[in-house]
């Protein structure tokens, strides 16, 4: 039978990038491409006693259906960490990790051709969710400290039919910065006066492990505009799949009839493990002991990308999440380094792939300091070393 | 603000009877309207167990990121298991529930506006699932061996745009009946002579408690037209959302590209877990013994019917699933009844929940047995008797 497929994921195709990725778990290649959490960064004696007291005492309530919303306890108990997120007018629905949150968003709002601004790079995850909802992508330059707001502006005057604008303000997949509170609150107005949304991606806020926290746009959202995404994938496991969206009732409640429609709920034993370890007593020391481990392997990536991979490569060392955006200098072609590079068994990622059309130029890569170990990182960095000296010969 | 959501999820709105079914968690409401495994139907000792060891030798493979085809030991013993099913073109891939095969398979395949063909009644969760993507239903009236053939081929001949047919071969929800085995030949034929695939949903096949078992569409197709949907929610657990579907590979190919967008991928914790429960050496075991409590709750609740409800309420036994449907002689209004039923605190389904025109007249309701305990299926059977024979007078 000649299989014919719905247009909506015409645009999903294997490209040369995820080719070079296929590579990544080759054995003995060294990944610096996946965004996996450190494997000692997981409580895992903690998890196995909580989940022995719920097989004890309450077996069928993490075996039995449960409601699409999400638990009630894990519900509430996120409303009051999270209180300065809410909004008088704001509810709370669990989901099967943030990646649902950017699907069931664009279900919920999105027709085919609407618009998304999104960062330029920005999650290769989401961009993916929203094109297959036929959304039309506009990327706006991510400056040091988050998105060119002129650019912002001009995208949102161009684009009348723009739904929402997706940004990821916290050690931004892929490019690691923060956008500054001036930006958060810029584009909050921009948002507010041109009536679009904001979807805020924060998956690694809690990781921060140097600087100062600075506030989410949630947080200022008085006009019921703003749909935040969380998730416990880097702060606990993401092999669970347990996130979170925070958003206007109205679009909860449309939220959450799609996610019935998907996967009727998420894991409820998932979601009850989450609950009691988030309200056991360990959480608050667990975050610290995760970020004294990627605060270490990132110093340990970032000095010697400086002392080895020097003058070719420049990069912002990040103060949290798990990734480093390196940019190469004009003379060295980035797609033949990267595919020269997983020959040499390390595997990094194209920066093309975080684009809104990966057609277009791009010079930088991504790096991953999470899921290599030491030993890899420092065998890793001195693969890509040899080989840029060579290239820049 | 005034949100505006996307056309697709319009047609999702509350109706009158999502309002009878939110009296259905009321307590002291006796619950004939679920569909949940009883409480006594799962392994939780085993499962206490195998949760165990898992911890104890490998939480880090229970908590990590997995691949989206999902883990590749339950993949092979699933193909293992039911090879009968697979053609040389097919693939498999686990889902977050049978749910999320719905969803995959028509991401994949239609365009807004295209057709599927679906048994009337059929089960709301799929039907909302297919209009989420703005698919046109067809209803094909369902007898009492399936689909009545010669609607089937007229609405094929009137739907040029037909993408698939849609049908729950074994213990139908609501129906409750099997489609005989020529039945299901002639819907393949049909599919194949017109151009169109196949949807078999089969989430209660392994309840069988009764008669014989009927061979899967999906074991005769050599034309690889039919994409099989299967669970564990049922024999399992439903709390854990695995099920998986098995299909030819380009259409395994697309569907795993729109669940790495939807939820990267299904609870790996929760896919190790029925892993080990299915390749223990205790699962033919535990199908017996689930066998054996729906024989006897289905039992029950059928010869109280006949005893009490009789000769205004008629009904088929069911021989395996979950449900019973129900139907009211011509001069008692369904919904009426269903409505009196929940006021005095016994909800049932009304049965135009399941037809893909909700508005279409409908006399019959649904009733479950496996959530309600004996002693509920005695008090509920006796109240609703007490109803019809008043409002018979």
């Amino acid at each position: 039978m000649d299989y014919s497929f719905a247009d909506r994921i015409s645009s999903l195709q294997p490209s040369v990038i995820r080719e070079i990725l296929k590579f990544s778990s080759v054995p003995g290649m060294i990944s610096f491409a996946a965004g996996n959490p450190a494997p000692e960064a997981f409580p895992t004696e903690q998890l196995a006693k909580i989940s022995a007291e719920i097989y004890k005492e309450r077996p069928i309530d993490a075996l039995q259906y449960s409601v699409t919303e999400g638990y009630t306890p894990l519900r509430n108990a996120l409303k009051s960490r999270y209180s300065y997120l809410l909004g008088g007018g704001d509810e709370l629905i669990i989901t099967s990790g943030a990646q649902q949150v950017m699907h069931l968003a664009t279900k919920s709002l999105c027709n085919e051709g609407d618009v998304i601004i999104c960062e330029k790079p920005s999650f290769i995850g989401s961009l993916n969710a929203f094109r297959s909802f036929n959304a039309k992508l506009v990327g706006v330059e991510l400056e040091r400290d988050g998105m060119n707001i002129e650019m912002l502006e001009a995208a949102l005057k161009e684009n009348p039919n723009a739904k929402f604008i997706y940004v990821i303000p916290n050690f931004q997949n892929p490019a690691g910065i923060c956008t500054s509170l001036e930006k958060r609150k810029a584009i909050y107005q921009l948002a507010k006066q041109y009536g679009v949304m904001i979807l805020e991606d924060n998956p690694y806020g809690d990781t921060r492990f140097e600087g100062e926290e600075i506030p989410s746009i949630k947080s200022f959202d008085e006009d019921g505009i703003v749909i935040y995404a969380g998730s416990f994938s880097k702060v606990i496991s993401p092999g669970l799949r347990v996130g979170y969206a925070i958003a206007p009732a109205p679009v909860i409640a449309k939220m959450t009839v799609c996610k019935q429609i998907s996967d009727v709920h998420t894991s409820i034993y998932s979601q009850l493990l989450v609950h009691e370890f988030l309200t056991g007593g360990q959480f608050e020391q667990h975050l610290l002991s995760i970020k004294e481990i990627y605060r270490k392997k990132c110093g340990l990536m970032c000095s010697l990308f400086e002392e080895k991979l020097s003058p070719y490569v420049t990069f912002e060392k990040p103060q949290g999440g798990l990734f480093i955006w390196c940019t190469l200098p004009d003379g060295i072609d980035m797609m033949s380094f990267c595919k020269a590079a997983v020959e040499r068994n390390v595997a990094v990622v194209p920066g093309s792939a975080f684009l809104t059309d990966e057609s277009q130029p791009c010079n930088s890569f991504r790096t991953n300091f999470s899921t290599p170990t030491d030993e890899q990182i420092v065998n890793g960095v001195d693969i890509l070393s040899k080989l840029l000296s060579e290239i820049a010969k």
